[in-house]
């Protein structure tokens, strides 16, 4: 049975994550922190990471940059590893964390879901193949609040499929206008409307075939999901900054 | 038995047309005309429409504007109802067959698909309900040599779409910015690559559900598919200008 | 301001029901009934109907059949229509919500969604016009623990489509053969997999193209969604039993 | 500049491989072989093999299973590696083919698409990580004159799958019953209608997330292309017996 202390755990991934759980034999949260400090569900809630004694094999945080600090220590003096799902942290931090790596293991990903993982990792093998025959286009859809077009995600795809290839690429974000493609597009469009909660399709067009590769996430169980498959991860690895590609390694199976 | 001339019989569209007449058991094309007079099936082909002396019910012409003046002189004396196929009429030659259409039918469309009249149809009747409470986005899908973007079929659902609705709506080609969407904004994503004949996707997305209506064009078929409808339709019709919407009725069922 | 009861307010969807008010400017719940007497939102939570002396316009119901006579007799003394969107009634209870309906408009659904019956509704207006020429299936996805396959959705589609049709048809639920398809099929095909919250797709499948009419449930607010939009439409109605069909009445825009 | 012998180039592939060299730069057709005898393209074509003196550097086959002898004795005799596309194979002949391929280099494979062999590959590489928290299911469509369901290429995918995994497996055709998916199940769904060439959908649905892989065949110039791509890949290797997978090894790259 894997302990696990749950930083941020009556916020909204919080709760995602603490249901989630019940459906993994080998985990348990055994604390939360949290500023109310309110007990929600089985496990005890404290408003600081110091009044923790619990025994813990491992952190999860899906809270704020903020947090940051005392998590770090914390997570060194229990020699607990951590996985890391917040963001926004600054340079200075992303130093820190680099720092602390070498003193605990620390699992940290922009995107916590495993099917976007391996839709990137799938798309990095295909890519260099296909590209001389099949043109290549990204649709992405999100729901009418999003601010940001195209999608961070969109645009990590994207970097993969250009990082993989030896070939000029270029993004364009749309088409309006009398002119054939060139074959160094890539185009990525975003959609937008209700309250999609995040699809993307890649999609390599050639000479009488079509292949697709398509991700869609229905809640945010998938983050919640992809973080408790972390912390089962980074139980007993030795110190080092680990991200999904260390997790979701296609070659080693 | 529907007895067809077909103008245009050797080309592109023209040889699709003889074939898919197989399919029908009540139509036979009993001759052709085409420049080279080149008998390429069983009927015979002549150079000119005014050599042709067998008994025809109608007439399908997929051939140039520049065919149409004999076209419709034959059409008129022969009694013959016409389905037009060609496209790129000047003004005056649109003006010329309104003003034959009192004398003999004649069926006319942009886009010979019936399933995208259908789909059509169908977006007329759905998006003034569904406006208030579904975001409207269009995504359509062409082969890379395609120089017009978006489609002149995208355009023209999304012209029924804006048609249907009492709001100020605005049609926009691809999203690139930190701005959320406008509820006015219809999208309209062109995706060109490969070989892709032509998809049309209309998107409805709501709070919590997702409505969308789909065409996909697989072969050139459809479109020999709807002028042969279309000539079904127009033998016995009065004179009057024809089109997919007086074909396709779906409130006459 | 249209004012709400909501019966069940505690529950899984009363809850939804709550939070996607929000989101309605003419919408207010202003009292709850729930058995707990909690109140988890702004609105007071009564254990017991009659307790209630608000003002209320509609009573929204998403609890269980038992509770069906008490919110009937409160219906009809305080004269404010009723949304029913409880399930599993028995033949006794569905004759006695008939014989109610002559006193006070009921709107009842088996399934709450705008988009399905928006789809359902447009299903019934193309299939007609499409048979002929193309062929029809359904695919269904639901999540693995769902117990019955098809779907009840899907098989409400496929029987408006049956019913809409003058022709022979046979439902058929996979294919594991070496034989040709016959035209009165229509395939129904069962997905697992997962937690997908529900799709249903249609397909027309033609000469050279294909229709496909698709809708994708997000969430269970668009079962929230619809039982708001119907406390909507039915406020100020003539007492009668009204379904779907009643507030999504295509022909009539 | 690699000169390609087309045996069978008056048959249907025989057409489309004509057709499609014209994209390739570094391929040129310098002979045929058709039972007419008919040059129907810029090339001569003969009536046996043996007619044939042209320098040649592969031979693309797409006739029939009893052209073999005539065919592989040509091959050794001019050291001319053979693309092998005929299917229908006796045992025997079979036999033969692996034992010429010890004295000339042979590929063969069933399916000379190039984007379902890359999906092939990419299943084999992403079901074993997946396969714990994601549910498999997989939904072909094709035209409705196909006799056989499931596809044969459904088939070849899902047994790739099945042998990637370490898991019990069970393949079913459709569901009708009341009775909760098992874990071991792959569901094969077999849609008919239209003219649909061919298309392959591959679903894992996990834990609010679902990923697909999908190849839809277009028109029969991606088996032109893939044997066209395997004529360039075959020249100068080693007498060996080849497929698709020692073309398109992902882990090369």
């Amino acid at each position: 049975m894997i302990n696990i202390l749950l930083n941020g755990c009556n916020g909204k991934m919080g709760k995602v994550v603490t249901e989630c759980t019940k459906s993994f034999k080998d985990l348990s949260i055994v604390a939360g922190i949290d500023k109310s400090g309110e007990s929600l569900s089985t496990y005890p809630v404290y408003t600081s990471i110091d009044q923790c004694n619990e025994q813990i094999d491992a952190i999860i945080d899906f809270s704020r940059p903020d947090a940051l600090n005392d998590l770090m220590s914390y997570s060194i003096k229990k020699n607990a590893p951590i996985v890391l799902c917040s963001t926004g942290f600054s340079d200075d931090q992303l130093k820190y964390i680099d720092d602390c790596s070498k003193k605990i293991a620390i699992f940290k990903s922009a995107n916590m879901s495993i099917g976007i993982n391996v839709l990137n990792a799938l798309l990095k093998k295909a890519s260099p193949f296909l590209y001389e025959n099949f043109d290549i286009e990204i649709i992405e859809k999100h729901h009418n609040q999003k601010i940001d077009a195209p999608s961070g995600t969109a645009l990590l795809l994207a970097n993969s499929i250009k990082d993989s290839l030896n070939s000029e690429t270029e993004f364009i974000y749309g088409r309006d206008s009398i002119k054939k493609r060139e074959k160094k597009e890539i185009g990525i469009h975003a959609i937008r409307g209700g309250n999609i909660v995040g699809d993307h399709e890649v999609i390599f067009a050639g000479s009488g075939e079509v292949l697709e590769l398509t991700h869609k996430a229905i809640s945010r169980d998938v983050f919640a999901h992809g973080a408790l498959k972390a912390s089962q991860f980074i139980v007993g690895k030795a110190p080092k900054l680990y991200n999904m590609d260390d997790m979701i390694n296609l070659n080693n199976i």
